[in-house]
């Protein structure tokens, strides 16, 4: 057989035509978003002010296995993709481990992580459904500057709430998401009522994301050509990011390899629901099996002691309540660098899938993932991405395991993105004053108290 | 003809398997270096207390065109080689030009540039002669990010000597070094002779590049299990950056491209010599013929307004003597973003073929610089390094007269890194704040005036 290289890269005529929607494939789909005031499902209508239409037609599509991507996207994604699959051989040499060990390596991109499938599609259909103008928020950056990015490429107008003290202790996200044009607000800010509100209040505050989804949408619903745009969650994200999982097995395939064990972190769900999604498509279907697990930080363990409720995406109970795994939407996870994982929910998919027991889920503490973070930065020469870290930090547990029992096992995990803008974590890791922190029953009740009554 | 992919990759069985040494092939070579005490060529054994001696060997390697390169390091290399050689298909649009634009992107690594390809080496040879412990010196920082990934890899102890007020000023640049395990000393400091009386003169003293160097020379010469490592100017360098020329001239040899424009930023020139290597190798056997352009700031214009002269190295006066185009070692260029392009010299290879008229140079001012840089970041979908924009703008400058003529001319640039870390510059340019700094005459004259009296 061909030796497997270090990095297998598709051809361009390889890559995806279709993104796959898994809840083609799912027997029983997930409970519908409902509208919080009426309690009766949502409609598409009531979404159209909001959203782009293509995006809710995507949103509430649980037929079609296969939807295309539209060309201009499958041509904007050829300045980055197909991504590496790495075999990561020099880890494997370094845990003396018999496992076989891949990685998806999505950060290999100016944004710096997996965000850039979605933001460039989103983009796509603004302007050809005529919109001008889109409105996000972001938190540590990495989102935002996908958008950046996506929204430069199709000449589109783009405000970035930016929530205010990360705006102030990562100026340099800033500077990317300018240098694309993107028009960078601090939040709370005066540019909108619900931010004028909060700062009449509280004049000094550092914001929140949950103001900062306010404000974007606040601003997106007040204008006929301006849309809002989300970065995880919804089911058409993770449709989106299905090329990431149709890359992988593409891949394996070619060389005769099928993965035992699929590993992805989770914090709105998008990065594992595109990885896993075709495996997960075959697990469905009857045709292969797979171990899948979900890796969250033990600080905002939403699946693995959250409970399966309907909850508001948001905190500031703007958008409709979805059925998943939540900590409740008040929920405020204690310090924790993994900015990416600190979502109090999870994606509606795979909070069913999971509760159908198609997969697993594992929490992780903060200084375990980096310390498999510095492990894999020194072996494999990538720098990752603190949440990247945390499959990372689950990939070698299992690996450990094999060496213990001997079996060669074959484990896929991804690589969201890279360190990068990540280096303050990094620095109180190497400095020995980073701690881990795991919040108590008590802390977790108090989210749980927070649900809406109707569950 | 097959249509030209937007990245091309080669298999890692197309890798280099050899260094190409231009000098093989250059009729009449380039000056040795003196020895600054009695104006006699340095000897190779005065070199090997402070470098390797396979090192040592390669920098005095005239005759050998072709040089293997270790299985051990080209195993390294598949971490992050080859490298993908891009068509802009993009930027060409944008442009509106007829002319067909490639760049080799060598960005691709944690350390974010090409250096990793001569750290490596610089290390294995280290490891192999039992040395374990290396020193060296950083400004901007990415040839100390290079050699701690190097040093990490290879199990040796690194001390990088980082000018002090770089190292407070680009304080994650330090930490992706610890992370790495490297001992990264804001210099000057108190563990060398050198430092200590830098400081007693002058305790607030920011540090410089040339007291950084002075400090971790002294250490490497200090002590027998210690060398000194480099990452750029010298033969040996330019030597392992040929893989850069190499996979880029495979890779268009597969499409059967030719280029007829090859463009690169030249600062000590090892990104410079690696790219054009094989292709200067073709011209210099007169068996094909390209322009071959070097890009340097206006701020420190070396080879366009400098002398070819003897010179030393260092502002420290530590050095050999070398023949090059020079500003005068003690030339100051004035406030400018792109570090890795602030050497008063250049390359003695680069120089003497520049001397020979067998290559161009052209200096360019920076706010020019990030223009092109954004305009690449916008449409390319990577945020350039600074040094690396100063190819963009010129290869865009080629493009653009191409585009008057209407002629259909083949570029090739060199994208030498990623400019994750040098965003404080594009905050500069995205502000409005920043200025060009062009020495006038008489700047230049007080470096002349400290060139050594033998030339």
């Amino acid at each position: 057989m061909q030796k497997i290289p270090t990095k297998i890269y598709l051809n361009e005529t390889e890559m995806p035509k279709y993104w796959y929607n898994v809840r083609a494939d799912m027997k029983e789909k997930h409970a519908p978003m409902l509208n919080p005031g009426t309690l009766q499902p949502v409609k598409k209508e009531e979404m159209y002010p909001l959203f782009c239409k293509e995006l809710v037609e995507q949103e509430f599509n649980e037929t079609d296995r296969l939807i295309e991507i539209p060309e201009e996207v499958r041509e904007f994604y050829k300045m980055y993709r197909p991504s590496p699959l790495v075999r990561a051989y020099w880890l494997e040499k370094a845990l003396g481990t018999p496992a076989e060990i891949y990685y998806k390596h999505e950060g290999n991109n100016t944004s710096g992580s997996h965000k850039l499938n979605s933001a460039i599609a989103q983009a796509y259909y603004a302007k050809k459904q005529g919109i001008t103008h889109l409105t996000t928020e972001t938190g540590a950056g990495q989102w935002g500057t996908a958008l950046s990015m996506a929204s430069a490429f199709f000449g589109l107008k783009l405000d970035v709430y930016m929530v205010k003290i990360s705006s102030e202790q990562k100026p340099y996200r800033k500077a990317v998401m300018e240098t694309y044009g993107a028009n960078v607000i601090p939040s709370p800010s005066d540019t909108t009522e619900v931010g004028k509100a909060i700062l009449a209040k509280n004049p000094k505050t550092g914001g929140s994301l949950g103001c900062a989804i306010s404000e974007a949408v606040e601003v997106a619903v007040k204008s006929d050509n301006t849309r809002y745009v989300l970065g995880s969650v919804l089911d058409y994200v993770l449709l989106h990011q299905s090329v990431i999982g149709q890359e992988a097995k593409t891949a394996l395939d070619k060389y005769g390899v099928k993965p035992d064990i699929i590993i992805g972190c989770a914090g709105g769900g998008s990065n594992l629901g595109g990885l896993i999604a075709p495996f997960m498509g075959e697990k469905l279907r009857g045709e292969k099996d797979y171990r899948i697990i979900a890796v969250e930080p033990a600080s905002c363990p939403s699946l693995t002691r959250g409970k399966y409720a309907y909850d508001f995406g948001d905190t500031g109970h703007m958008t409709p309540l979805m059925k998943m795994y939540t900590l409740g939407s008040n929920f405020m996870p204690s310090a924790n660098h993994a900015g990416g994982l600190r979502y109090h929910g999870m994606s509606a998919i795979l909070s069913k899938l999971y509760d159908d027991k198609m997969m697993e889920a594992v929490a992780v503490e903060q200084t375990a993932v980096f310390e498999a973070a510095e492990l894999f930065a020194r072996v494999e020469g990538i720098l990752p991405a603190p949440e990247s870290s945390h499959a990372i930090r689950v990939a070698i547990n299992e690996a450990l395991k094999c060496k213990e029992t001997g079996e060669k096992k074959v484990i896929l995990f991804g690589l969201t993105g890279t360190g990068y803008f990540d280096l303050a974590a990094y620095t109180q890791y190497n400095n020995k004053t980073m701690t881990d922190c795991i919040p108590t029953d008590a802390d977790l009740q108090k989210g749980f108290d927070g649900l809406p009554k109707i569950n």
